[in-house]
């Protein structure tokens, strides 16, 4: 029961490892006869590769797909859906004193514990490359959501200690695709990318934020009682690498609040039953409600820095090390596409759950 | 898809609605040959009943547990634990006047959206009441992770604006089971208390947190990529009522830091690798380190205030609600063995997925 | 990861053993809004009742089922749906001469192998009283289908070396179920019953074999390339106690046959296309094609002859026994109803799972 | 839900069309460390080719695998191990004229009544072409299971009217892999390839059967009630392209038997348990009992015969086909390494989930 398969009707498994051979994927669950957006799913792959952003790791690849199955002349077939991005500008060797050695933070220890080998190179399975195979993932999902409208955009909202204070539908969101730190605010931006420079001047990481928000969901999406569908974003969230918190609607908030400031009345808006302020991130009982579902989430800074760090080896034996090789002072930015694309992913699987056609 | 069962390896599967007959489960995967301890099944129960706190509702009802299958002289044979705890203490009458209203902030509109039907008696599936069930579920779990010391324990550490300010570690959690709501520290039990009161006067009720702990876990449990242990976690929690945020380690606190704050040492203790200071909440790659982790959980307050509200009818018409029945100020107390028996099934679920013997 | 559930969109969860308080089961993921027909469900209980055959186990228990959650007002509300039947006519005794001996061709000893443990009394979770469980779960499948008037008729074909020579489509069906032993050709059945009355004087047992036919059942069931409409059904009837064989269409003649005898052309049939004579069962590809599906099931003969017998005990000591108790001759005309029951679990599966509304 | 991923422990996810760039696989939930033999996986698939047979469709294809992940340094890491088998010498021009046509007994039909496209070349992903990926993920799964001596070898023991009548413990099973037509008796293989020389002259095919053995397979596999070893064998068998009836043990014939004839008792053999004669095939209660496992599928005739054929094309119109393309005279043959892969997939499965070390 090991665990690279997400969703029930609308199915990811993904494999490869950042220095293997590719990386890639297979969708099951598509419905047939949708016409194929192949541009799309690069561009998406595009907004998430390193070299997009200002702060993002050097590693100049492109990660190109290649579609293997389920299309035929243009659309989907129903049947799996496999696809690859072969690893071309790996460098391995920058790897090779790190051999033996567990890096502080990262996955080398743990993974180490499980399975008595690890594959070391760019930190094999457990390499955030392997997000990219979620965001393929998430724009064959968009595939069946678009046909409705339904719209999900994420946005950097916080980075280190700056702070988004405006809330999401106060923001223009269509600034973030242009932001080069995916902000949707200029102002908070420019704030953002002086402490990133000067992080990034002393070899140091930040941590971050992102909120995502998703608007035209139909009601009735969800599945009571464990597979709400704040459970399921939950989840999908928490195992995205460096992830470390998720809330939603009024989130952390609520626990400081009243019922009566936190209730939420029911009002009749053109004839329809809407909420009327939403801190329910437009979710109740699990299910959706028809208003918009929005959420955030924390990730850690990255843990490759370049300052001198202790340490301990296979044989366990106190070590120095000092990390080479070409890594994010800041992967929030890089990460929005990849909230976008496993919250795709969550919303096909319980639309097709829900039978909604 | 429905989705009333809950893990892959350890599972759970949950049924009854709050004024049926009865709530009850199926727990299916434990293994074989396990002394059955039904005096701690109800304990936790017992735990978790109304009228064990000072502000839950004064429903009176003993949640007992009847057990139909699964186990033979005492011992479990691998064969499914069925189990029910049969409704008795119910008011149906309370809820006749909402049969047609949907109440804010309840599932009563979103339910009604995806299943065009609506058991309005006591929130029916939608109730907090099912928790029982889970709570049983994890006593059962906890059978296999107490054989090897495994330790889980959950506590109040906030309630509205009102915190426990010193870390898990300093606290002495053997506190807790006798704190009236939950929490070991007893100045801000005290405080908490005298807020609850206040509120109840009000008819008002209030939001919380809790913190929970898992200590003596091996390392090797958690499942790259999708089924990271965090994921799991992360998922179980949000799947319960009313919960709002998932944060592990240093979780949002961990968006505002750098790298070289964040990250952490490997050292060697009594010739055992572990963390220096465990920010990463004992989980690193998905998968446990062998270090302490601990978790915490945000959750709304109740929507059951009694005064006044807004809403809107099956009708479509605006129409003014006044809430009666028997409600909790303030659940979280009796969330903490909740949080304990969730937190305890995926643990279960991972251990045997990891085929721990 | 146990095995005592079946389905992925209408899924059963199976518990109980023979001699327990009871056995039960939870339906998850019936539709909600289905006006629910209990005596429907008690009605097929009763066809599968020791007591309701000549030559079936004088045990005389009535199966009573009790539905405790998932309905409301008659309907379905698309919760779970738990239900159990009591055990009441055990006789525990007369197992108690059998505790530490494996009786010949019953699943004492592989369970004992696997769990290290083992409840004697009327084999336990082993005895085939749990396929009570699975008859109220068909039943409630049955809910689905008929909505589309989906028509599901078993029969029993063969007893020992009596065969029914006509094929189905030739036989009135409709005669099956006042047939004493379920069989629809007068003159086999009165041969039938000749032949077990010899046996049953010599307190010897009988095999047999049951054919399935599914009538009005739509195209287009059923998934490629593993989850095809035959490998469920094969599946759904080689987990039944006692199933040896399990063919569909032609069958195992068609190992004997050429291409040119067996290919089906395709033809019009009021504007329809369909096979000239369905030697495919109904199924191409793995996928219904809208004509008659049929299938046929063997059995072995009941293990519990009264001869004595050569065994093992569990000190692995020879030793000889002779089984008491109440036993069927030949439970094959019971099985009938067992048989329609899960082939309607899983035609009620594929049709969730290809969004039929 | 679709339907193509198999296991539960030990999963096969399987991609691809008979004339797409490729087909391939992934296989989720090997186990760590274990030395890779890739040569094996490859002779395995040869065994598979067309052009290995002297009856098989002359497409000269070899099915070269390349692996893309889950293996470091030669050995497994626990990670997901994904392959590809390009296709090469494909001649989709050939299947032209078929385009808006439903071939006779091929999946044609069925598919484009279930999704409303089709992909008519080489039959797309109904093609038996995706066996190979069977085959692949058969020869992974033999990793697990020959660290412990477990062995399993399929035979042809039917071609048309022609029988092996040797039961399987008296043939010479090592025979069969030199064999032309996989059959290990050398008179019944001559008078097969008679049989199939005359069909082939008159383009016509012929159906068959093969018998599977597994020897040296532990106690305790299969889950109780409803994942019985028998039923996810049964499953994996009737998956297969072509297959019409799955028996084990005495399979059919015990239905015609008595009791006393079939009881299986129990005796001592080198201090161990075991049966006196193995009529179960190895399985009781549906766990294995220590003894052979052994069962027979029946295959039927190959559809692509080279007469002229009545069927109906996709305008509702009644047309006169005559395929072309390369075709099997029988593919019963080339199955046999297919069904043995089927087989070492559920073993390995079965392994897992009992925890086997």
């Amino acid at each position: 029961m090991a665990g690279n398969t997400i969703g029930k009707a609308f199915r990811l498994t993904s494999f490869g490892e950042s220095h293997g051979v590719a990386i890639g994927g297979v969708v099951d669950g598509c419905p047939s006869n949708i016409p194929f957006d192949l541009p799309f799913i690069q561009a998406q792959l595009d907004r998430r590769s390193p070299g997009n952003s200002p702060f993002s790791s050097p590693r100049t690849e492109k990660d190109k797909i290649e579609v293997l199955s389920g299309i035929f002349e243009g659309k989907t077939t129903g049947a799996p859906i496999a696809f690859l991005i072969f690893n071309k500008d790996k460098k391995s060797e920058d790897y090779d004193s790190l051999r033996d050695i567990f890096r502080p933070s990262h996955a080398d220890f743990s993974w180490f514990e499980k399975y008595g080998i690890r594959d070391h190179r760019g930190g094999g399975r457990s390499s955030a490359r392997e997000t990219a195979v979620r965001v393929a993932g998430g724009a064959i999902a968009q595939h069946i959501l678009r046909k409705k409208k339904v719209d999900i955009q994420a946005y950097v909202d916080q980075i280190g200690p700056i702070h988004v204070q405006t809330p999401y539908h106060k923001l223009n969101l269509a600034n973030t695709i242009n932001s080069p730190l995916q902000c949707p605010d200029p102002g908070v931006t420019q704030k953002m990318t002086s402490y990133l420079k000067e992080l990034a001047s002393q070899g140091d990481t930040s941590g971050g934020a992102i909120v995502c928000v998703v608007r035209n969901l139909p009601s009735g999406l969800g599945e009571p009682v464990f597979d709400k569908l704040q459970a399921d974003l939950a989840k999908a969230m928490m195992s995205l690498p460096a992830a470390r918190g998720f809330e939603y609607g009024a989130g952390f908030t609520s626990a400081t609040m009243k019922g009566t400031e936190h209730n939420d009345p029911f009002i009749l808006r053109k004839e329809k039953i809407t909420l009327a302020k939403n801190d329910s991130g437009g979710i109740q009982g699990g299910i959706s409600v028809g208003s918009d579902i929005y959420f955030r989430v924390a990730f850690k800074p990255p843990a490759s820095v370049s300052n001198k760090q202790q340490t301990v080896n296979c044989k366990k034996q106190p070590v120095e090390i000092q990390i080479k090789g070409r890594h994010d002072v800041c992967f929030v930015p890089r990460a929005v596409v990849v909230v976008e694309s496993m919250c795709a992913m969550v919303m096909a699987d319980h639309w097709l759950r829900a039978g909604i056609k």
